[in-house]
């Protein structure tokens, strides 16, 4: 029972101000600390330390809420508690935890005054799809494969080994996916994200040849324009995904700069000889050489503008509902040159011109923080906060590391659900709250094992649950709803399973309840995180806002746990929404059984405040 | 007994590496950790990780060293260690320690390939004098006082009130402390750090009227050469004071502008108005005008070129040997504008093109790695590292916190020792280490209460041997060597009691004491800093170069702690150099006991290397 604050509607009046703007913050304190002496809020205006009085305004079911007023003076306005407690000392509340010492500002909650994401984006379910695994079309029958790939049939082994591992040809198409949006819509995902459309030399396209046609192999513009209607029919979003850190080596810019200096193109790339025979690429990759984006003609065919190939497929006929863009933290980052916040700001004023209802996420894998404050991805894809950690404490210990989970290790790390929560929260307490509920929650990805090959015994609802219950946005990478597995980011493009669609039918019906579960309950989307528990095998949280109370126990053990009386209001009310756990209430306190591994949800209807 | 790593020599083969350079780099682990699995280090080039295999390369008194080549690819080279350990799990090794789960990009070590600061630097103690409290010399009396002044007596109170608080004058002069350089030489420091020395409307002279001229009060431009040949004589470096985010309300700049749309200067400032009537200010306070640095006519006159005011006093027949910048946090830093590091950049490429052996420091005191990435600045003026977690400490419980402390708390909040070890390395972590040596450990200044004033019974050695023995520039503001008290930044600006020489020669043969033993070791200023005990009363630490190994005991009570008898090599060689506690070695440890408080000091002959 700690002193809580967070960016949601029971903490923060607006959670978009303008600059100049007065806000109003609450934070809630248990009574069981006492009266404290004074609880401040500190804001940071310019980097100097400004400290404003918070009023105690209301009480009830033992809890204490503190109020103040803070007026927002920069586009990233950082706040944080202090509470003088009872006996003198003090207790520093930010996006982080509770500390008994001062706090980094990095990790002081933020609210920002930059345009908000759409309003969708938090309540948002992604289902992502690999068009040349997803499904063919009759009409993929009848194109030829190109010159640099290795056809395969549909129930082939994925290949493991170059350069089969990137030539390896399925086949798949776009009106193959329109084929299957009754699996999506009975799913119940709210958005699709395709990898790249457009034509590559490889398998997974993410070395464009172009950016300004969807690729014939996949069934062309048209294909694309039908996939999209199609699902916005069925209120399903697509996004698309675009390469900004490089292109691919046969993209029609690089073909005109390469060994060309004279080219337009030229300044497009980095070149490492006057001759532009040798240039900078992807960690050393020739067929992805890395755009230099002090070009401000690049800038303007590509991001920069309503002609540009970032305007151009969010426009109708298109009319793609936004962007995941690849290796953004890599992006106009090269030797002592950063250009990164410019790119990343242009590529969002773009979108917002041509339509600001659109989404704009992005690649960062790791520590992903100080690129997302807001000024222009709205989330993060990133492992860090939630997927590496997940793997850590619900894996088979000595997990194969495999590529893509970004540790280079043999194994994976085997933590304790403390470390589980040390890690989430650390990587997680740098984004501002909007930003937080727009980063992903995947248990895997195109570029990564399936979490499916080694989760410990039972734990896939564990996984799936929290992943649908923690702020952000749950990412199913598709195939992990048919239980398939993957040892690699290769392994794991798995063509999908069509015909075993029976027998995988309990795991499609897992993720049809959890994903139903998070979009049918407000509190899921936006509402409050507070976590009540936490041990080696056992996390218990509530989602929360002024309608109800979603808590959660998430355990790979049994479950025998007694929380403070007053962690949750009402528990009598206690609906069950998910998962065979009891609850209990008396006055030594909230009791929580169940066999493990677990993954519970019951609904209050009452909340704390 | 942990594995550790920092930016000293013992561990990195050049701390000054040009982009592209490989540098070695080394871990110790303790032998009783047993044998890793494996040891890497995590590079991060254009944020995107890479992992460099570490070989054992050494294995000596209980330690086995580990080394790695890494590539630097950036101006700021983040890098960690990880060790999978024998049983599988992995230490993280970063800035901040050794953790168990992964750690964040901020807290990374770094190397940075910006020009290094000064090659004295580290070895710096610097002595902080404000002008109108230090001394008078005769020509003071030929003087008269200002309009806005109000004289006072050498031995009058200092007021606590205002006006009088900016306003009472007592007329130090620059002459008055060339007189007195005998004391700064017996005492040992080696640079000065003057508060401002222009003309200002006030006796801090915070509230420049102009950045031309010496105050005629001080004695004019003759007297500050006649200070500074009087210094370098005898090896003393001075440091001016530059307010670079605002000026005085009656500087020429602002006088030309204010009201006067038409005039050049307008660009200078912030003007809300249209008739250029009210204007933005430090902290809202009038007479503070805040600095506009979009102009490019202000960046010529003050910061940019030669001919700039940041030129000037640095040239000839000045030659100031470097600039203290005044609330550097919020220079450049105005609503939606952040041109800060632009500014800083500016400061100090200016500085480079006159004389690049000259020191820039900037005060920002609170959370301050954000800004000091060794761009400009070399090292922080702050607060949040050493100076309040020590008061925290060190103080007497319910010590008013006063002004300047930054805390905005009626009482400083009270920390035990694990709470300053915690505090001190949280706020150590982001700075590069060169960064860090040039980081000042100040137990007050003009702006804050004396330490004296509330230090508990016997802890002025502990908080003074600290200060002079972890990691930083120790800064001994005029007249704490004299057991000068003071309640807040106001009042501790005491006229230095010259007539009380002999009754404070205890205290001053103190503080003469530490400044030398700071200055005689060189694994003082630039040595590794190792942490061998943390408990609530008492610190030990190392600070050790291929030469010697200072170790160090601080604590507020009695000492009996047993180390490892791996912690330092050659216990038998120790030479105690400060302090009454004794040492002991055999098989089972190294034995430390001391009446407290103590602060005692050994060097020791071998180090673990």
């Amino acid at each position: 029972m700690e002193p809580h604050h967070d960016g949601s509607s029971l903490y923060v009046s607006n959670p978009s101000p303008e600059l100049g703007e007065w806000v109003q913050v609450r934070l809630r304190v248990p009574q069981s600390l006492g009266t404290p002496r004074a609880v401040r809020v500190r804001s940071n205006p310019d980097r100097e330390p400004r400290f404003a009085e918070a009023e105690l305004v209301h009480s009830a079911a033992g809890w204490d809420w503190w109020q103040a007023d803070i007026v927002i003076e920069n586009p990233v306005h950082g706040y944080r508690w202090v509470v003088r407690t009872s006996d003198g000392s003090d207790l520093w509340i930010n996006a982080r935890g509770v500390f008994d010492t001062e706090t980094l500002d990095s990790e002081d909650f933020k609210l920002t005054t930059h345009p908000a994401p759409p309003g969708w984006a938090a309540g948002t379910v992604l289902y992502q799809i690999f068009p040349d695994r997803f499904a063919r079309s009759a009409a993929a029958d009848r194109r030829e494969a190109p010159d640099w790939a290795m056809p395969a049939e549909w129930g082939d082994d994925v290949a493991l080994e170059q350069p089969a591992r990137s030539q390896q040809f399925f086949g798949g198409d776009l009106d193959g996916i329109t084929l299957h949006l009754d699996h999506l819509e009975k799913l119940g995902v709210s958005a699709l994200y395709l990898t790249p459309v457009f034509a590559g030399r490889s398998n997974h396209r993410y070395d464009a040849s172009n950016f300004d046609a969807v690729d014939p192999l996949l069934g062309g513009d048209e294909a694309l324009v039908r996939l999209v209607e199609a699902a916005h029919a069925r209120g399903l979003r697509v996004i698309g995904d675009l390469t900004s850190n490089h292109s691919g080596d046969a993209h029609d810019w690089f073909v005109a700069a390469h060994r060309h200096p004279e080219a337009i193109e030229s300044d497009f790339y980095y070149w490492l000889d006057e001759g532009q025979e040798t240039y900078a690429s992807w960690l050393g990759v020739p067929s992805l050489p890395k755009f230099n984006w002090r070009s401000p003609e690049l800038r303007r065919r590509f991001i920069d503008g309503e002609n540009s190939v970032v305007a151009k497929w969010l426009k109708a006929p298109f009319a793609l509902d936004g962007w995941r863009i690849d290796v953004a933290n890599m992006t106009g980052r090269f030797s002592d040159e950063d250009l990164n916040a410019d790119v990343r700001r242009t590529i969002r004023r773009t979108m917002i011109d041509v339509n600001p209802d659109t989404l704009l996420v992005a690649e960062s894998t790791n520590d992903a923080s100080t690129d997302f404050q807001g000024d222009a991805w709205h989330g993060a894809m990133t492992y860090a906060n939630f997927t590496r950690p997940l793997w850590g404490w619900l894996s088979e210990p000595d997990t194969p590391a495999g590529g893509g989970l970004g540790m280079n290790m043999s194994t994976m790390p085997t933590y304790t659900g403390r470390q589980f929560y040390r890690a989430h929260r650390q990587f997680s307490a740098g984004f501002p709250w909007q930003t937080r509920l727009a980063t992903m929650n995947a248990l895997d990805t195109h570029d990564t094992p399936r979490f499916a090959t080694h989760a410990r015994p039972g734990t896939i609802p564990v996984a799936l649950g929290m992943s649908m219950t923690l702020p952000g946005i749950p990412v199913v990478f598709a195939g992990d709803e048919f239980g398939l597995t993957g040892i690699d980011g290769e392994h794991s493009r798995t063509p999908m399973p069509w015909d075993r669609a029976d027998e995988a039918g309990e795991r499609i019906d897992l993720y049809a309840t959890l994903i139903g579960l998070r979009r049918a309950h407000s509190a899921l989307n936006g509402g409050g995180m507070r976590w009540l528990h936490v041990d080696d095998d056992v996390l218990v949280y509530v989602r929360e806002d002024a309608f109800e109370t979603i808590l959660v126990v998430a355990a790979r053990a049994d479950v025998d746990v007694v929380l403070s009386p007053d962690a949750v209001a009402d528990v009598p009310s206690a609906s069950r929404l998910f998962g065979s756990a009891s609850i209990s209430a008396d006055d030594d306190g909230i009791r929580l059984t169940a066999a493990g591994p677990v993954f519970a949800v019951w609904q209050l209807e009452g909340t704390t405040l």
